[in-house]
């Protein structure tokens, strides 16, 4: 796709890219690829829109939004041009609590194993929003002409996005047209218009699938036969390996699926890493998810490697609907240090169990991936017990 | 609900029971629980009806299918009676394949930790059918009217099946009304009529839910803005505690969700345990399968604790639609016994991927609960090598 108009002068593509919070952990500028500290993680449980993680793969596209044309087209559908102002007047408006991920979150830790390839995210490549706009199959189904009929007539099985600065992704049929799909064309975030660094004018936002598929400055909707190209779908950089695949020499990446939901994740906020705790209890809090708007059914908290676990206390996003908790849940946990471990190193850990029951793997090892993804092992923080 | 007419003379409940195939794995007879052996699990990807595994509450119904009536009703609906002729003549027959699993399928494996309460399960509390019958959502929506404003309206939750033999249990609206549910009113099973063990005239198939939703013989239908009653819905039946939860005094069990979907589940069917293999490879081959239609992308197979890997060859099973694959996927892998192995003995092990990446966890104690339920550890089978 070419260029934005208000770059074609420009020598450095990310010049005009917006001003960016300096509180944010930076991996990448050019692109820009930052992620949530910790210590502003839990402060809201909608992360304010500034300190959002970010996660880039070209430069910010820069775009009056009176020129916003979105095109919806391809198989089934009878082709339709949409500005943002026909989205907001022809459509009801409305809002999700959604969290996305980065399938690479946590990628760190399977690093430490062996290298992997891709941004060395913490766990702070993960962030939660209201987003606010209008539902992609009320769009497909009333305006495009998309009906379930022809869906099955035309073969329709994939809804591919393409976004104006070059990115692509699609996402099954049965994800975009489900009534519980809640797959929307956001325009706001946490009630304000959707800022250039997330999208603007206008992304998607697929929630309980892998960042990835939420495409940002989206300016075509496609439904297909088959699903997007390029390195994001098709290609490898977001398909998981066996632990043996060390390099891709003979493997045939289009076999493998392609990522969507992603498996049940948790992490320790606090304590930090390193930390002395001088108290009797461990005051122990984070966050947990599940892909597929599976809700987190418990949280145990272990200070003995997992022989005696504490359920923690879920507390913001515990009541969200039943297969539609697509946002994350906070817990805490009080733990006792028992006299063995007091004055001692120690290590906190967590996981969680969502509404089907799927839990998190022990240990990072027999899921490490060369492409470094759905790193959701027990999440591990050392501290120090000090009388 | 009143006994079965038929059987009001009789003084043993149990009398009518069908004869059974003697080569199923008998737990108890009254009620009848049987597992589905090893030897016969794989002979075919859809289990053949006389050994299909049975887990009853009670004695079986017995009832003449020209006597059945099926009463729709509750909240949101105008009720409706309708025959078995009526669902057949008044509805499209629809088909789905899908495999059914009791949640305490491998239960065996936990009590090896510490006894549990229920059924000690092998592996074989899990069978594969393809179900002839209606959506259910078809008959409720163009047949009791019950719509998704009447739903929104009367706030409707679940909708409770209540089966002849007593047994009620009850599932999330969404998953009743989605068009991606395929949840049916079957009656028949494999092409043949339902058997009576299998809840004929009429039972329910709830794709991707654990086996104690999908009720026998079912006579009443009630949309309701509660769950069932009961101890398999509201009770301890089908919970899930914490490993550190002993006893149920000081635990609210209505808090806890109810358990519907199931987690990523595969065993090793061949070799047996204690086998002893003369040749340079082990063939290994067993079957995969997750809850909420997830189908498999990978499994793996080790012999050596999980240092090393083979991914398994996925066979029959493998091409069902995404996010509907309801039915299990065969597999087998060719494992070379490495020198410092040949002549020892050792543990097969296998573990399974699913389309959301939940993978299965490793050991059975972090997943220990008082209840036994969701058992999906790595599946271990020790053999011998002979050289
Ligand atoms: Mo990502
Ligand atoms: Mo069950």
């Amino acid at each position: 796709s070419d260029p934005p108009a208000a770059r074609a002068s420009c020598d450095c593509p990310y010049d005009s890219d917006p001003e960016r919070h300096p509180g944010l952990i930076f991996h990448n500028n050019k692109p820009c690829n930052a992620e949530l500290p910790s210590e502003l993680m839990m402060d809201s449980w909608l992360t304010p829109n500034p300190v959002w993680f970010i996660r880039h793969h070209h430069p910010v596209p820069v775009m009056d939004p009176e020129d916003y044309r979105l095109c919806i087209e391809g198989v089934g559908t009878k082709a339709v041009t949409l500005c943002l102002e026909d989205l907001k007047k022809r459509f009801l408006k409305r809002e999700v609590c959604a969290t996305l991920q980065c399938g690479g979150n946590r990628r760190s830790e399977l690093d430490q194993i062996e290298k992997t390839s891709g941004i060395p995210w913490g766990f702070g490549a993960m962030s939660t929003a209201r987003w606010g706009g209008v539902y992609l199959r009320e769009v497909l189904q009333h305006c495009a002409g998309l009906s379930h009929e022809n869906v099955e007539a035309f073969d329709v099985k994939h809804v591919i996005f393409k976004g104006m600065d070059g990115m692509e992704a699609s996402i099954p049929i049965e994800k975009a047209l489900s009534p519980y799909g809640d797959v929307l064309l956001a325009y706001e975030m946490n009630g304000e218009a959707l800022p250039s660094e997330h999208g603007a004018p206008v992304r998607v936002i697929v929630p309980g699938v892998v960042g990835v598929r939420n495409v940002k400055w989206v300016g075509r909707v496609v439904a297909s036969t088959e699903e997007a190209e390029g390195p994001w779908q098709r290609g490898l950089a977001y398909k998981g390996f066996s632990p043996m695949v060390k390099e891709l020499q003979g493997i045939d990446v289009e076999k493998i699926p392609s990522m969507h939901e992603l498996p049940v994740q948790s992490a320790i906020v606090s304590p930090k890493a390193g930390s002395i705790i001088e108290l009797d209890d461990v005051e122990v809090k984070g966050f947990a998810w599940s892909g597929g708007g599976r809700g987190i059914v418990r949280v145990d908290v272990s200070i003995d490697e997992g022989k005696t676990w504490v359920t923690a206390e879920l507390t913001n996003g515990k009541d969200q609907d039943y297969n539609r908790a697509w946002a994350w849940t906070f817990w805490e946990a009080s733990v006792p240090v028992p006299e063995e471990l007091q004055g001692k190193e120690f290590t906190v850990l967590c996981r969680a169990v969502d509404a089907a029951y799927s839990t998190q793997p022990e240990r990072p090892e027999p899921l490490w991936n060369l492409r470094g993804l759905n790193c959701n092992c027990w999440h591990r923080v050392p501290i120090r017990h000090q009388e």
